[in-house]
């Protein structure tokens, strides 16, 4: 038997179910299943998604046997439904959409109304006794069919369309009709003010436009236009908006899209009709009940495109009961069917209702958490099944800051009109193109990214930007579906907003914002500022700790925080981090007047070092004391300017030991090179000279002296405490100093001082001999027997040489901490500042499944890291592992982590639930 | 009973012997044993070197036992000899010596004459009835004594000398005498000038400057001297000099010096007196014949510190024709007892011959290769013997360059009275201190170091230099001796140069020489030419080529080089090279005008890159065409000069395949970032500018467009060739074609294509499959159903991740070829460029054991090499595995691979030799 390419789905008559999404898609499988459970589904049939492989595998050649089983469709379907493709009497009209296994929105092409043409359109008018309706769909219908199966583009149509309304204006009487731009023609005619005769004319017009564009006649047989829609569907798969998608939210494995054929139902037929969607709980804020919204007189496109607002489905009470009714029964029977929030669209023809899809609904974090919470207690679903239902990288955005409320008060509104599309605040500049917003991003500039409404072309710039303001559209519409799943704030449909690209500006009321002037979003409220307003950080409880809880109880793997600051180890703490996994020392040297001092030791220490040297290789001793003598000065700035940062470091570290309250805190010595610290600019460096009352030759000097050709593999990490014992010191003596002090006030304290950049056990001893040493110094001075705490001593692994060495790493010290970051720029040879000339090009060649940066490159990183811990625990039962690379906040790399045995993971603060989330995930998939 | 510090010798009577070096030092031993076998030896005993090891241990103390000991020591000598310390009618005078288990000449001090004072001076004119001498010997002893033991500089005592020697002048009725400088004051006045009552005066102001300068009376007791002495020499062994030269000559694991106390004999009693230095065989060409200098009525260390230039041996058979004879005896014995060629002391006493010390002696390559040689067909030592006598590190030097015959002839001679005293020649500008000599050499520049002796404080600039030229001293003058060790040419006492180091220059005749002047120095003929003379390779045959082939029977390592051009590869196939290891494409790229055609592609590059990526991402048709036809001129550019590139690689190619004829070529594809290809000074970039006939600010946008924060992590290697395809595509098809060519003029090919930088299997395929496309296309155009030859396509092992994922790699790579050089970089997270500042200190405090650039660092890199190499035979058995790193020529690192089981290594053709050796040696040394 020939192998079987199309599906059929009919109340009764169904080949496929939910099972089958690989095969049939999202959309394919749940409109079989939809049938299977009895729900009122529209019939049609689904060509599989391999048809889609063997078309680009073969050179855009489809099976052989396809053709056959597509008529086979078609006859089936005409017999269901007792129409008939073509026939100008009881004409069959189809919708032709894509339908991948996972969800794409709006990303592949659709068309409906097909089947249409010359003659048939008189049957429809005869069967709706709706002429207008007749035409509208044969016009929309041409428009469509042109622009994404022959690629006629659409503006060509829009001009036609532009053309008729002007002088409907003209004749109308409207002053300067003909310079009016387009969105206030609109405003004058909308599309409902055309009549059957514009709509006939535009018909014409639009044939004309196919004929002069394509060279031939429009095609009038429904077979042929199915056959073209077809190839348009399994075309659009590798578009380049369709690859930017899967990019974008690293959609992979997918061999390719289904094509749904499905009846058309047409919810455009009067006012007996309408077209909505629903969610089967609320997926911004999770409530359980039925959400959506609907339009009467409307084609589902006229919602999702965000043409016109919608109303909440609530209204729908009043304009029909009995389908509202039914509506909120499909609810429930769904959510027993599938145990998850669906999101369906549905169309009301004529009084009848007909589910047109359902599938997993989108939703907001804060609605995945309340409604996975819910649904335990529901007992829809168990606590494990909960966990796993909440996409950790999502529930980021749970944490994103919001607007200071006294500040947000005072703050002056833009505009209140817009829905609260998706929540959380966001402060940017404004732009008006996508384009825009993704230069401006790479400048490195906050942006907030203002249309008219979105449309997939946008999604890179939605990406690159922190928030999104559209003048149209609603809850449902692209901006809005896409920006939640994005977890970026978004205020949709601000309808007194107008929006003019061109001169790249927008007014609302009195108040115009032009392109680079500061807005703020709520997209909690709907609400668009005209300023800057404070951001505060989040708020996390409720469901949200019940979920977390759950996760750790589950998970095995310790969550840290990388905080270098008694603020930053106060909101890890918040967060549920259990410790400090990287105290960065440096950047408490970047604060305020600090630097000066630091910059003072830095300024010295070079003459230093030679002069120290140069006495190493001196034998004679008028010499030496000549070399000695002239040691003295810069001998003496280098010791004073540490002795200075000495209390201040002791006053950091007290401070984040108290904030810990006894967890523990790993800190990492000073790791980048010297020269990070100097100014590189000259005007910088003047007024270094003025502070440091040296002249600018000098400052320069020095600069030059430290330039390195390739910083990253230069004199940094410990190779700075081998060359200058002295910074080791003091900062060994800052963190145990602090320690004793915060001990003796009754908190516990567990330092762990850790030592950056080791490639040689060797490094590692002797930076551990001198903290050892100032420790001994401390007792003594302290008269002290032992410490009150215990300390331990290890050191970052992310140097591959380290990796490979760890057992003779490990006799010695008593923790590793992968360094991700450096072990993936040494060990893949890639400069993190460098890789982006070729490593996009790399993760789209697929040379790399993902950016090594951003997930552990498991294979070849990540072997470097099994090896190290095999042979650090070979040679240290109890050593303790962890990872403080940016890899310690991302889901996959958390999953690897656990799966190698790491005791912990740390990432930064507003990661850390993420971590716990991922953490517990990675017991469960296993 | 208490530890034994202090070992006896005399004939007959002696506590050691040879086999005890490291107890004893060399001299010591070498003493003892000469006492054994009967030669005629001054008794005397030798203080252990663990006594040196204890000094430094317990804070320069020594042992308790130690003084009774030596007290002990001192008795038997005084009784063997029949003479008394301090004893004002028969004193016993003794020398103090170092000597540690490793040759270092003159890196530590030596005191001679101890046990002189006012009084034993008196004994010792009576005993010789010679007050000459003995108030000489007072003189140099107190000076001596001063200096070496106490500190006081010796330029103090010299000061009075020349005092001296000024008035003497001015009673000459010498012309401006108080104007002379030293120099031409010795010339007037030579040391022999001077009378008795000038000696005694000489004494007394001796006395007053140790006086003047350490608050005490010169030390009278003899036992106190004694002491002092001891002090010194051990002090020695850890002063700048001794740790420099054990640094320079990787002496390492002694664990300290010994000190040989000796009694004195007298070279300087008269003319029947003497002292000479000998060497069992020709330390210069190998000869098998007695070779040595001696002078008459001198101590010995006239000779080695060059003072008085000494006769030839041979002149001592008119001296004296017994003691000649008795050496011709002496040298036999030495020769059969040790088996190897001996270098030994003498002095002649009042007619008797004394033998101070001998010890193996150093020998240039040649000697050392003719020796070896001579030795197997002596049946002296066996074939495996000769091999491992031979130094790899030294063979280096035979292979130097010597002069253009025609050339030399022209040249004009500076002066041609210097010594042959270290073989090759030189080419250089003129320096006149060894810290000149240090500073041009980092600066870039070859200088030839003159001086007029050289002494220890020189060693560096000595080692920084091409060549040594000294205007006084022996074959065995300091000089001389470190001259050859280091394998530099060296003309040594040229007598009739004057060198005025203050002015920095000098004169020999007419002729003047500048700082800075270029010069030439023919080793092999003591001639200095007053011009830059053209170098040619050597010639290798005889001796050479007979050790070399003993080596190759035992060796098991292959031995390829390193070499871009056909001259190379000529020159590697003579030096026995069995092929080339790595051909760097990238070096034919800067030859001549085809660095303009290589910059038209780079200029032409980013922007092609550009408007692709563009490209990839567009959908809209009319944007499509719009950056298509913006692209068509940059391809263009960038395809034309690729395609002028193919022909001229095609001859490179077909010139190097015709050289090898049937040796494998490993050509390496384009490895550096484009950026290197660039000039980066605007002078350099306005003239390209001027060249490509497109603007400065052009140029200067891509310059910065393609600079790199870390460029040794960043787009480069077959980075390169995933970006632009075309790069890898003509690279191979410049590779094929020639081979092909070649090959149908029945020359045997076998190319061997490498993809540098690969971190990832799938950039190897990547690369693959466009050359097995190339190899496709070649085949169809030539009409070939096979290519004539056999085609490996392998990779570099350079990126850390290669070597942990091998296996992988090893699946669809032929052959691996460990690029050590970037491996060492990225495993040690060390970037070469900037790791001086830091790696020096490493070395030194033993982080590292070696230079890990010098030599592989086998803990580290070499544990992922020998990863590599498992994972790689593990996945493919017959994989061919080699070294192309620097490192391919280091002795050290060669034995590694042979350990770990490289099919071979690959180096700069003059290392082939060397590599040839080290390879066999490692064989045997197993």
């Amino acid at each position: 038997m020939a192998k079987k390419y199309v599906y059929f789905f009919h109340k009764g008559k169904t080949d496929g179910n939910a099972k089958m999404k690989h095969l049939l898609g999202g959309k394919g499988a749940n409109l079989a299943e939809m049938c299977n459970i009895g729900l009122p589904v529209p019939g049609g049939f689904t060509i599989t998604t391999e048809v889609c492989k063997i078309y680009y595998e073969n050179n855009r050649k489809y099976p052989k046997e396809l053709k056959g089983q597509i008529e086979e469709g078609l006859k089936k379907l005409e017999k269901a439904l007792g129409k008939r493709f073509g026939d100008k009497n009881n004409p069959l009209l189809v919708s032709v959409r894509s339908g991948a296994a996972a969800s794409m929105p709006g990303m592949m092409d659709t068309i409906l109304n097909l089947g249409l043409n010359d003659e048939v359109v008189g049957g429809i008018i005869k069967l709706t006794n709706n002429p207008r309706f007749a035409w509208d769909s044969y016009r929309r219908f041409i428009q469509m069919f042109s622009d994404v199966a022959m690629g006629v583009d659409h503006h060509f149509f829009e001009h036609e369309l532009e053309e008729i309304k002007r002088s409907l204006a003209k004749n109308k009487g409207v002053k300067g009709a003909d310079l009016l731009v387009q969105e206030a023609l609109n405003k004058i005619i909308p599309d409902t003010a055309l009549s059957v005769n514009d709509l006939k004319e535009l018909v014409s017009r639009y044939k004309k436009v196919y004929q002069k564009h394509k060279g031939s006649e429009f095609p009038q047989d429904p077979k042929k236009q199915l056959a073209g829609a077809i190839d348009a569907v399994f075309g659009s798969w590798n578009n380049a908006r369709a690859i930017a998608y899967r990019e974008i939210n690293n959609i992979k494995g997918l061999i390719g899209t289904a094509v749904n054929v499905q009846a058309m139902v047409f919810g455009n037929m009067g006012e007996d009709s309408g077209t909505g969607v629903g969610f089967t709980r609320d997926p911004s804020i999770g409530d359980n009940k039925l959400y959506g919204e609907f339009l009467m007189n409307a084609q589902g496109e006229d919602v999702v495109a965000g043409i016109r607002t919608p109303l909440p489905i609530k209204n729908l009470k009043k304009e029909n009961v009995e389908i509202y009714n039914q509506l909120l029964k499909i609810r429930l029977e769904l959510e027993r069917h599938y145990r998850d929030m669906q999101d369906f669209e549905f169309t009301i023809e004529r009084g009848t209702l007909y589910m047109l899809q359902t599938r997993t609904g989108k939703r907001t974090a804060h609605a995945a958490v309340k409604i996975a919470v819910d649904m335990v207690r529901e007992k829809l679903i168990d606590k494990k099944t909960a966990i796993m239902r909440i996409e950790p990288e999502q529930i980021d955005q749970l944490l994103h800051p919001m607007f200071e409320i006294e500040e947000e008060k005072k703050a002056s509104i833009f505009s209140k009109s817009g829905l609260p599309a998706s929540p959380g605040a966001a402060v940017g500049q404004a732009v008006f193109t996508a384009k825009d917003a993704e230069n401006w991003k790479n400048e490195g500039k906050d942006v907030i990214l203002c249309r008219l409404e979105t449309s997939p072309e946008d999604i890179r710039g939605m990406n690159a930007a922190c928030g999104i303001l559209t003048a149209r559209g609603g809850m449902t519409s692209h901006a809005a579906v896409v920006a939640r799943g994005m977890g970026k704030c978004c205020v949709a449909g601000a309808g007194d907003i107008t929006i003019n690209e061109n001169k790249k500006e927008m007014q609302a009321g009195n108040s115009s914002i032009k392109e680079g002037d500061w807005i703020s979003l709520n997209g909690n409220k709907g609400i668009v500022y005209l300023e800057k307003i404070k951001l505060v950080p989040p708020k996390v409880s409720g469901p949200f700790d019940i979920i977390l809880g759950w996760a750790d109880e589950v998970r095995k793997l310790g969550v840290r925080a990388n905080a270098d600051t008694p603020l930053d180890a106060k909101a890890a703490v918040k967060f549920g981090a259990k410790g400090i996994g990287l105290c960065r020392t440096e950047h408490m040297f970047f604060q305020g007047a600090r630097i000066s001092t630091f910059r003072k030791m830095i300024l010295a220490a070079p003459g230093v070092k030679t002069l120290r040297e140069a006495l190493e290789h001196e034998d004679d001793e008028i010499k030496k004391k000549n070399l000695q003598s002239q040691l003295q000065e810069p001998l003496k700035q280098y010791l004073n300017a540490l002795s200075e940062l000495l209390p201040l470091q002791r006053e950091d570290f007290k401070g984040i030991f108290k904030e810990l309250k006894g967890y523990p805190c790993t800190i990492r010595l000073l790791d980048p090179p010297l020269h990070e610290f100097l100014p590189h600019e000259e005007k910088g460096q003047k007024e270094l000279a003025d502070i440091m009352g040296i002249s600018l030759n000098e400052i320069k000097a020095t600069v030059e002296s430290l330039k390195e050709a390739n910083p990253m593999l230069g004199h940094r990490g410990c190779r700075l405490g081998i060359t200058y014992p002295e910074i080791t010191e003091i900062q060994a003596q800052a963190i145990i100093e602090a320690a004793i002090d915060v001990c003796s006030r009754g908190i516990k304290v567990k330092p762990e001082i850790m030592i950056p950049l080791v490639g040689n056990v060797k490094e590692f001893s002797l930076q551990k001999q001198i903290i050892i040493a100032t420790i001994e110094k401390i007792k003594t001075k302290k008269k002290l027997k032992k410490l009150p705490f215990e300390i331990k001593i290890g050191t970052m692994i992310e140097v591959p040489r380290a990796a490979i060495v760890a057992d003779e790493i490990a006799k010695v010290a008593d923790f590793f901490s992968f360094g991700t970051n450096d072990l993936t720029q040494m060990g893949c040879g890639f400069s993190r500042d460098d890789a982006g000339k070729f490593l996009v090009d790399y993760v789209k060649l697929g040379i790399y499944e993902n950016d090594p940066f951003q997930t552990i490159d498991e294979q070849g990183i990540g072997k470097l890291i099994k090896i190290a811990c095999d042979l650090g625990r070979k040679a240290r039962g109890n050593i303790k592992l962890g990872i403080c690379g940016e890899h310690g906040g991302d889901p996959q790399s958390i999953k690897f982590c656990h799966e190698v045995g790491l005791n912990y993971v740390s990432c930064s603060p507003y990661r850390v639930p993420v971590a716990r989330l991922a953490g517990a995930q990675a017991v469960l998939k296993n």
